[in-house]
């Protein structure tokens, strides 16, 4: 195989990534053929499997992707950007999770690597971000770190779930507020509710 | 067929369906063939689909129950109850509904029916519970009760779908008071934080 630059090669795997997730939205994770990757992805099962050695890395790499730039969305513009992009992604796509969910259950060395692999340092500068929350008073500090993180991570679930069984997505609007109200410090929600007031009227 | 009185009925009806959640716990929806579901209810399929039709009418009264005796718990009880019974039910059964959301999204049909079928008048309970609290000023009035009821089933849902993919449950308390607090009108939480805080003194 000629040696290919790191363009490339960032080029091929983003290819193969692209191909892979339309492919697993339509036909679902079971459904997505060695053969259908071929076809939607556009290159022989041996040039695919070159930078990926099975169907299930595939899909870990894409889970991988999704959480780094869902978690990365929420460090750095807030967790109602996180909310509207778990909103309006393909329901087709988080179906493929829930699928994907029962063999993450079955085999527990597969979650404890899924868990691992998934978005290293960017869980961490979440916590940081509800951390220096807490610190200047923006942030409820009677509970912890992990319970904040943990309590809006069931919310965005929840959508993902709920959007992958093909209802309608929530009211964004709502849920940011309910969400934001729930993690913020007593006394604060008055402060958005006027600035909201204001700004409608 | 002889006849048989209203109490043999449902106990049969409640054999076989307690029978065919053990099944689909142990082997999944689609693992669940006729041979393990007569294994596992002791009765014969024509004994089976002479009250459930089909496979998937089993899972739908299934979740049909689960649907009802969940929302009757919030309706009676409160979120609280509703949480913990989420958090603690068995997750074999929860990863099952992962696997039927696959199902759900596909089929449109299907999906108007499960809704349908889901616990007539109890969400109804629940969102009168809603208005009340709203009313009486123990719930927020600035968002409507669809809102404030979809929030919390966000929160639930997200439970269900980390625990059936084998994650440790979430801390319950904490989710209740996140939960409680966001969807508390402006100043309530300052009360029950008081209150938490003599009782734990």
């Amino acid at each position: 195989m000629p040696k290919i630059s790191e363009e490339q090669r960032a080029e091929r795997i983003d290819r193969i990534l692209a191909g892979a997730r339309r492919c697993f939205a339509q036909y679902g994770y079971e459904g997505a053929t060695v053969a259908r990757l071929e076809e939607e992805i556009g290159l022989s099962r041996g040039a695919i499997f070159n930078w990926f050695p099975s169907k299930e890395e595939l899909f870990v790499e894409l889970a991988r992707r999704d959480n780094h730039r869902l978690l990365s969305l929420f460090a750095d513009e807030g967790f109602e950007a996180l909310v509207r992009a778990v909103t309006e992604e393909d329901a087709d796509w988080l179906a493929v999770y829930l699928e994907f969910g029962r063999r993450l259950r079955a085999d527990p060395d597969f979650r404890q690597q899924w868990q691992e692999r998934a978005a290293p340092g960017v869980r961490e500068r979440v916590h940081s971000l509800l951390q220096a929350g807490q610190a200047e008073g923006s942030v409820r500090d009677d509970l912890t770190v992990d319970q904040l993180g943990r309590f809006l991570g069931l919310v965005v679930d929840g959508i993902v779930v709920q959007r992958g069984m093909g209802f309608d997505p929530p009211d964004a609007d709502a849920v940011v507020v309910l969400a934001e109200d729930a993690i913020a410090p007593r006394g604060a929600r008055r402060r958005r509710a006027q600035r909201k007031a204001s700004s409608a009227a």
